[in-house]
């Protein structure tokens, strides 16, 4: 894996490759040892697109010190501090499903879909990291029936972590978007189908979501994923002006899926209708700022395999087999979920994000 | 006006009746001047609702040295970091208002309504404080159809704040929520009824709301607003056990809103049919966190006046008319709206919320 983390100690590490250097002890970087003891990520965030690159490209090149060298830790902190957090739905795939599943009979894409990237704002305080459990929440299900879930499920998606901010009023555009970019996450957005669909007319998802949503814990830099950039798909009809790009905007990332140690599934980021560049420009074309820390998430990737149980199983109709001779229609307690990411043909290992269900 | 509040130089201040204090000059207060030096309420915040309410008791009682008495700035700053931002859509008049404008000839209000307050994430990142201009935004309001938005709107809520948090999967009971909120603010959800009504399917309003959510600047703490609380209607069907309080959780306020200097409108928030307790007690029941700085608004609050143009003007029929002999439907560019909250009779004077529309 690449990338930057931050351990339980709030040390800044850097992993690249079976290396992980504390950061702070490499003082060639060049960089305020302040940035590296604040804990987080958002500090070095704030230094903005040209210092990211220079310390990544001196990195590359350094031989680290000694005592710079670190074992990797198992377990590692959120890595930056979630400003605000948007979920948008920006697989076609993903999205096609969802409507025969949830509208049979009827067109399946919401009539804006491929016009504007659908989004909606989650909640920042539940983002957690890969490790920390995931309680089963309760809620209502229907009139009157409160309990826990009945209907547990994961979301396989990236999410692109905002570096650089922008000031309220000045939108960001497509071609811009990248400069405010730092990196990618894995991303687990765990949801609770019967509660979601309980509430969700007519102001969208809430407490179906609400609960958690897990992220790996290295951010893996813009600047690593560079070799892996590649065009999406034709977009028709053609978007507003605001969202017409002029260079490829989407990864070639491929996302495994793993239910107890049972692959499920494999998805394809390259293949996403609506790029990370065009998401931010969408979300800041009504003038509104963004922040170092934002996490921009793609929505469920799907696409040629289905990044959620609601689609594996046909919304419980059809329930899998896992390798241990189990089956599933959704998540029972002490099931562990891994998502892991890599670009092009395995070269680049992206990490992983882990989440086991506890009651 | 009674409140905390926070002037341009960081200085965190009291207003009470005519006085405006400088607590940092306040020794006898009790509390580490580092929480005064702070710049935002955030660290008095996370002293806890027993600290709050000393030193509020402290400050009743006491005469403020000559040297912590302040002219009454024009401008304060946004006084706290926003974590969290929720909007509820608690008022059934409200409701049921949108109900008949969006839907005519379907049962006005969405069918779990009455049986758990509906609410979604906005952007905290973009809640800014009374006084600052709101740019007219621009977006898609229908298929190619970009510019900027021709159906502003205005929308007269309170908002609560939460001080207190509390940790990730732990239930915040509707008895143990008023321990969480530091206090009142009024709040204005500017609103772009174009782009809003082509991107909200199925996901909820995005774009539409996201530009700008503006607060008044003097935090109201809650044991000022303690002798104005008052039951709310008698809700039926009774609703989930987790919903349920034993004691009142309205608060006689009332809201008028201004545009241009006519008064339009006055609401009462006592009728709220979903209590602020209730609406903590259920954005937690599934295990999400509270952070000190979390904002929970009421949503549009109507009855027996109404809280929104497109109430107003039932969606844009009937034209409303101003003292200066214009008529609106919409708002233009120079228009000023402000509202202004009282409790009870005016005994008590909670402040205004000023913003100007800017091209």
């Amino acid at each position: 894996v690449i990338g930057y983390g931050v351990d339980h100690d709030g040390h800044v590490l850097l992993a690249q490759g079976d290396q992980t250097i504390d950061l702070a002890r490499v003082p060639a970087v060049g960089v305020d040892p302040q940035v590296w003891a604040s804990g987080s990520l958002n500090a070095f965030f704030a230094l903005g697109p040209q210092t990211w690159s220079a310390v990544y490209e001196r990195l590359q090149d350094l031989d680290p010190p000694p005592e710079a060298i670190r074992t990797r830790p198992q377990n590692l902190r959120l890595p930056f501090a979630v400003a605000d957090y948007v979920d948008f739905y920006a697989s076609e795939e993903h999205a096609t499903n969802m409507g025969h599943i949830l509208r049979p009979g009827s067109e399946p894409l919401p009539k804006a879909w491929k016009h504007l990237p659908i989004g909606y704002h989650g909640r920042s305080g539940t983002v957690i990291v890969s490790g920390d459990p995931v309680p089963r929440p309760h809620g209502l299900r229907g009139p009157g029936d409160f309990g826990p879930t009945a209907r547990l499920d994961l979301e396989v998606e990236l999410g692109f972590v905002v570096g650089q901010g922008s000031p309220r009023g000045r939108p960001v555009t497509v071609d811009a978007a990248p400069d405010h970019i730092f990196g990618v996450v894995l991303l687990n957005d765990w949801s609770a189908r019967d509660i979601q669909s309980f509430e969700y007319v007519p102001l969208g998802p809430f407490l179906g979501k609400s609960f958690a949503t897990q992220i790996s814990p290295w951010v893996v830099p813009l600047a690593a994923l560079e070799p892996f950039r590649t065009p999406g798909p034709r977009q028709y009809p053609e978007p507003a002006g605001y969202l017409r790009q002029s260079q490829p905007g989407n990864y070639d990332i491929r996302l495994e899926l793993a239910l107890n140690g049972t692959t499920l599934s494999c998805a394809f980021a390259r293949g996403l209708y609506w790029s990370a560049a065009q998401q931010i420009a969408h979300l800041t074309v009504n003038g509104a700022s963004l922040r170092p820390g934002d996490l921009v998430a793609t929505g469920t990737i799907s696409g040629p395999g289905v990044g959620s149980l609601i689609e594996l199983t046909n919304n419980g109709e059809s329930p899998i087999t896992l390798d241990d001779g189990t089956s599933r229609i959704w998540l029972e307690d002490g099931d562990e979920v891994v998502i892991r990411g890599w670009c092009g043909d395995g070269a680049l290992d992206i990490g992983e994000v882990r989440g086991r269900i506890v009651p």
